[in-house]
């Protein structure tokens, strides 16, 4: 709907990259399933070890995935020489998790030079029906000449 | 600081076996360290596959272990047939989580019958050291008459 | 986009009478300018008495009015017995409120039994043009048999 | 409970000329009751004009008051150069606000170079006995080389 400026060409691989280094997504099963200007999709399949007391996805899987679809978002529309942080989200949870697979779309609701505020839907999909659980608002912040990756990132900043 | 009303002399037992049942926290390595009327204390050792890019606990790790300190410090004052269900919480990351240890320590603001206003607080620990890193303010909801239990759930209600 | 179920004919009006009855938004000048099943719309002219240290609109009109069109869209599906109650809510400051009026536009996201979800996008207009200045997202609570006119209404009830 | 480090000598009588600039603050009949380094209290006595359709304070007036709290509690540890900003806040409203006076209390949570985090406790009193009636948790922004005076103020920095 909204026309994004894109300042850094290779903003898709880059999020790639970035996705890849985050142990704990490998760690979930997380898919990085699509990357477009100011917009991000993650999934996770469910597992029994993702699960919360009755069997459902953890909200802590949702806000994870909420939160690693906002910032991303927020990422593809950033310079190549900065990186994100994330500032704060608020989420919330609002039926049940029940499902095979737990989907977080994200989108940028406004870029900013320092700051950008971003949502994300969750959608959990059961027996092939996608069923809205959870969304998520945050603002994310753009930590300028400071590389994504560790290896080359300057260890003094901070949030 | 504040004195609770008890409303079931079994809370920790409750809050223990409802934790244990929660396959995610298993799967993270968290420990219940404390349990209080309205009071909750959890901790998860670093591992790298709970890693962001930079090699610091991921957000998502201290979200959940933050939304699940304020939830059972919440679930400690309700009553024996109720079940404790996460409303919406907010988090703010303060800090790089870079250490060995993370704690989240959940306290109940305000409790109520429906709804429980609960705040966790998440620090890092490094060379000994904790460091504030992340604040959480959410909102939980009472379940009358369901059991945390699955296996004797009512699975007709919704969050 | 969404079809919402309507509970109660008298929506509107009923929307309009509690609306003229805060007597909060008489005093900020604020106009009830569109009412539709799941969406509300409330509008306030700029007056140098509703600034903050720029001259621009206090944050706190924003987030009076986002926070009232998110509960007046939550009410809009209640049935005619239920009162509402906000929750809680997040606000998201995106740009200097600078401008001749300020619109509010609520939508319910996710309607429940007991608790809705809603959202308000918050707008300046200036030389006639829009600009996103606020976005809210909260949590809205169905009060049963309450009355949402206080002449009637149980005084024992609490949020 | 935190030493805070002061930056601006002058805090206390740069947060009173800040306040006595927002026409709101007039308006509301609000009062700066207290200034310290992290902390700042705002009192607002109860009129019919700041009601609700209960007749109690209007949520606007507690989020108003909660984030300028929060806001000139952050403002107090910046440097003389510095002119604060609200990113966003979430706000949880947990009593209903019935009594003669307002009171929020705000608090710096954790200080920062760019962003700082305060949380603001909102009292209701009555019949001399105060009640926690909401909670504010909150991200402020500072910006550099800006003047809070508009009279002094850069108009090309944006939120």
């Amino acid at each position: 709907m909204t026309n994004f400026t894109i300042r850094n060409e290779d903003y898709a691989e880059r999020v790639r990259r970035s996705f890849a280094r985050q142990g704990f997504m490998g760690f979930l099963g997380a898919n990085l399933t699509d990357v477009a200007p100011g917009r991000v999709e993650i999934t996770v399949p469910f597992d029994a070890q993702l699960a919360q007391q009755h069997g459902y996805f953890h909200g802590g899987v949702v806000g994870t995935i909420a939160d690693n679809a906002g910032g991303y978002s927020s990422f593809t529309l950033m310079a190549p020489s900065d990186s994100v942080l994330t500032v704060e989200y608020k989420l919330n949870l609002m039926a049940p998790s029940n499902g095979e697979i737990l989907i977080a779309r994200g989108t940028v609701i406004r870029p900013g030079r320092r700051l950008t505020v971003s949502r994300a839907d969750v959608f959990v999909v059961r027996n092939g029906v996608e069923n809205l659980c959870g969304t998520m608002l945050g603002t994310f912040m753009t930590l300028e000449n400071t590389s994504d990756d560790p290896a080359r990132r300057n260890p003094s900043i901070r949030g």
